[in-house]
């Protein structure tokens, strides 16, 4: 622990930021692991965020009655698979000079559409195709795993819109607005759409690079933009800075979904990364190491 | 035109409504049918609450790119059947003294998730149950129907989010909540649990009354229960008011919920429409006959 907190945070630089706009935020009583003992080492800070994710869901989501329905919903939000977008809108806050707390519940609505996704893209078959993949366990039926699905998304808007102490709503409503077109129909359901009509009926995807392209763009790279906006949005960014980070985020994602599709050594990778940075050098002021994390270099 | 035309409201009185919060509102550009022209025809009232709640939505879901997703989308929104709900949240905005413009929005928002929880409710079947019901023509497959039910959930908390014009962002968010708890998982969720899990395999429902009642308090009543609170906070109804339309609506639900499943004539029916006028006594002052359509008295 010694070298975590040898690393304070210059907290006086970060309550100063000149780019934090006017409206001030009421601290929440969500307890935050490190969040006065923040690291410079950029991988403890962003497992930290992590950690402070799954323990505020933790806290919000308990098993409760109905059981029958409550018990499916949370293991299946706490074992969807993770990715970096709740992460990157605590960080984007924090690198805007807000408090990783007022972004905490936007972050876990962030987790909690994405797990709602998952789950709806991966129900039980009742015939398996020959091909299916990636190969899921499944612990429910079809019908409990759609129903639970469609509890997961309101209870994230829930989640976020009692966030507030009144001081805040317009930021929050700004970031639902982000949310919803980002999971919604000209996002990830589009996304998804062109993934099942580019699926054959023996279950194997057809590849056509520009498709998938298009794909990742309203998927991961909607989902990580969106991810970055709202965190910018809630630590109170100036409009220059949420805009530097939608474009910050959007080619977060393609370099990650172009990666996981196989096109990690591609040009267009290295063309996101750079143009990622060039996007990262406006926050030239800032502690932007743990943000870099999600470049890869 | 004649009849409705002579009939328009006591605007001044509505205005100076003692139990309006002091929150005030900003008028939405939403032209009304008939908001300086209401008529004291209660039928003809409730069917121009329906008829602009419509024409909101028209305006608001446009069929737009990607066709592939907004076509499905705004097919399966205006075919799915028509609830009391939505024109209920507009009734209960006017009865504590608002103006329906102001719960336009949450009036639609409520639409839209009650298609969404349809078409999930109804999703074409792989392999058709001996008796399906009710039978419902499917003009798209069992993917497209679940990715547009997933995409009209986000839509309805856009349109809600975006609709205020900054000066009403704690009643959306407060709606946002009472939205999200009665269609999650305590409440449509697990009444739709309830029903799966009373199904038998060849489609033919269980029916215990305990059970159905059960599932109606969740269903209709809470749905009910929801639509008039939305309207009584977006009109700027006081706590008072606002609990007595969560008893009245939780009442109108239990009664078109049980009679839908056989129990018009039953005794509990008739103690719920006692019980819901009960409520109204509270407005006594206040023009009760529109929402009194909603108990067939």
């Amino acid at each position: 622990m010694a070298t975590i907190t040898s690393h304070l945070p210059n907290v006086k630089s970060i309550l100063s930021n000149q780019h934090r706009s006017h409206l001030q935020l009421k601290p929440t009583t969500v307890r935050m692991t490190m969040t006065t003992q923040q690291t410079r080492n950029p991988h403890l800070h962003w497992a930290s965020l992590q950690a402070d994710i799954q323990a505020h869901l933790k806290s919000s989501i308990t098993i409760k009655q109905p059981l029958e329905v409550f018990e499916p919903m949370h293991h299946l939000i706490f074992s969807a698979p993770k990715t970096t977008v709740p992460a990157l809108c605590l960080v984007a806050c924090e690198l805007v000079g807000g408090q990783r707390h007022q972004a905490i519940s936007a972050a876990s609505a962030l987790l909690l559409m994405e797990a709602a996704t998952y789950v709806h893209e991966h129900l039980p078959e009742p015939k398996p195709k020959r091909k299916p993949k990636p190969v899921v366990n499944h612990v429910y039926g079809p019908n409990v795993e759609l129903l639970t699905g469609d509890g997961i998304v309101p209870f994230g808007f829930e989640l976020l819109a009692r966030s507030d102490g009144g001081e805040n709503s317009e930021r929050i409503l700004r970031v639902m607005v982000e949310i919803s077109r980002a999971v919604g129909s000209r996002g990830v359901i589009d996304a998804q759409y062109r993934k099942t009509m580019d699926t054959r009926s023996d279950g194997e995807e057809i590849c056509h690079v520009e498709e998938i392209r298009r794909m990742v763009e309203k998927y991961e790279g909607g989902l990580h933009s969106c991810g970055a906006v709202c965190g910018g949005v809630l630590g109170g960014g100036s409009e220059e800075e949420i805009e530097r980070l939608r474009k910050f985020g959007f080619y977060v994602g393609m370099i990650q979904g172009m990666a996981q599709r196989g096109f990690n050594e591609s040009k267009e990778v290295d063309e996101a990364r750079n143009l990622a940075l060039q996007e990262l050098k406006f926050f030239k002021d800032k502690e932007v190491d743990t943000i870099k994390v999600l470049l890869n270099i």
